[in-house]
């Protein structure tokens, strides 16, 4: 009852904020997001009938903190599922630089799903597993799939029509993302914090969710067609107007630093120069920065050169679940 | 047929972000402001029958391009209202530093139509000539007064319901507003431009017309009570909601430097280190910063030390239209 399962982290086009059930971790809105190649998690889920308890080893190290209540809390919904009372130990390789900003969630809840399930005994096929990892963390759904791929929100009460679907693959298109590393501080506010304070409290939450169809639409419209400016404009204002919604809530809050303006103001230098990228930020300060395999230098070139970036990652277009 | 007057400019606390009529400068919300001590406009019209056409000189300038438009569109106005066919030269002295943000034309016409109509004899009373100086620039409506004051957007299609009225004076309550200057450079996108579009294409605008009535509610309480952390949380909350929504905007643009993003920080660590301030931003990257008169000398000490910071122009509550 042993197995090792890989994911990669993926980074939201489309963004995921907001939950309409907490406890199920049902979104209220569709989102879209790009597989990353590079940054993954490979987890053993080892499940043996004479333990007592789970025990989960993050890089070789044990936790016994939130990361462990978590990894066991989901570990009891897979033994629910299989109908099997029984224990395991799970050790975690994270290979994703969560300074940088980049979910380790994502990459590390479709791991663990995915190496869990095959463990105990279920075979869940990819919807199956999609909307399982949701539980762990909304955005891992995703990271089920390479390339690109969409959370469906879905409509039911008990969730069973909301995980995601493969929109292109990692093969589909070569475009490229660059992890701009601003701080490694601890935000002071989660994402899961902040999306549920703006979405009790802020006046702009409605425009939001309207604002979505048309955003999913021109999006998949244009990864099919492999417009990138399409993409990239529509991935830009998308997460402009996620962090626009924040700053009407109550009381108000910001994710951004001054240095986030400043690569904000260098990715449109760009454009002025006629290099094609765009930006998109999570929760947090850190900025992710799309453009063409073709500009990798200059981006990365002129990404370094603002003040107050510390690293600058490059990332191709990434794989979906595999099982070592 | 000669007059003088002297107005002073105002920061709103409450903003008037979007017009429902652009030609009568009809707004899609009530506002309210604090007329500001120290930054005025000083402004002599003079009648004169042998005249052919109006001529304008601006601190001793001659002006003949938009702002001369202006100003004999203007008077255009004025000379409509008294039935009378006159040109008139206009001088005005202006003592608003407008490299740092301050709105110089909610002073310069609230002067203009103040010398304007008492020159060519119409007796206006505080309602009307707010009335009409709204066509010239519509925060100029609330510089008619001192200290607060609340320009009431109206319903008629006319506008003849639409001007300021006045809420305290300004020896009611001394309160501070340090102007910190961070870009003399001019903004991509006019006040004008950018309310246009965000009016025109924001999911969000509706959301920030619909918070406003809680906020002008909360804030003329709090004034009439000198409750100052109420009037700063509702002032600064209203900016970021304002600032917000061109976020939304097809296509998406933000006033914020990097250096407007310090300011906002610096002013959240005074308030950590138990000194109450807010701020509030207009169309622009310069913030302003309310404060209390016993904390100045920090607030002041605080806000040159930020990086970006080229001046710091401190001020009291300022008085409504006087004749000279």
């Amino acid at each position: 009852m042993k197995a090792t399962a890989k994911a990669h982290t993926n980074i939201a086009l489309i963004k995921y904020w907001g939950k309409r059930n907490e406890e199920l971790i049902l979104p209220t809105n569709n989102s879209l997001s790009l597989t990353l190649d590079g940054f993954y998690t490979t987890t053993t889920v080892d499940f043996q009938e004479d333990l007592k308890a789970d025990s989960f080893e993050l890089n070789g190290i044990p936790e016994q903190g939130e990361a462990y209540k978590r990894v066991t809390a989901f570990l009891e919904l897979v033994r629910k599922m299989a109908g099997k009372e029984v224990y395991a130990h799970v050790a975690s390789d994270n290979q994703v630089p969560t300074a940088a900003g980049f979910a380790s969630s994502a990459s590390g809840f479709a791991a663990l799903a995915a190496a869990a399930s095959k463990a105990i005994g279920l075979d869940l096929d990819d919807k199956e597993l999609s909307r399982l990892t949701r539980r762990g963390s909304g955005s891992s759904s995703r990271s089920i799939y390479g390339g690109f791929a969409e959370w469906q929100m879905g409509e039911k009460k008990d969730g069973s029509d909301s995980y995601a679907v493969p929109i292109a693959d990692e093969n589909h298109w070569d475009i490229r993302m660059a992890g701009v590393v601003l701080t490694s501080e601890m935000k002071k506010i989660s994402s899961r914090a902040g999306m549920r304070r703006t979405v009790e409290t802020s006046p702009f939450y409605e425009g939001w969710l309207k604002s979505i169809p048309e955003d999913l639409t021109g999006i998949k419209e244009a990864i099919q067609e492999k417009n990138f400016i399409q993409v990239g404009e529509i991935a830009e204002a998308n997460c402009l107007k996620m962090h626009a919604t924040s700053l009407g809530a109550k009381p108000p809050f910001t994710y951004w630093l001054d240095s986030t303006i400043r690569v904000m103001r260098q990715v449109q230098k760009m454009r002025e120069q006629g290099i094609p990228a765009y930006f998109t930020i999570d929760a947090g300060p850190n900025v992710k920065v799309l453009y063409l395999p073709e500009h990798e230098a200059e981006v990365e070139r002129m990404l370094r050169e603002v003040p107050g970036v510390t690293d600058v990652i490059l990332s191709k277009p990434g794989p979906g679940v595999s099982y070592l």
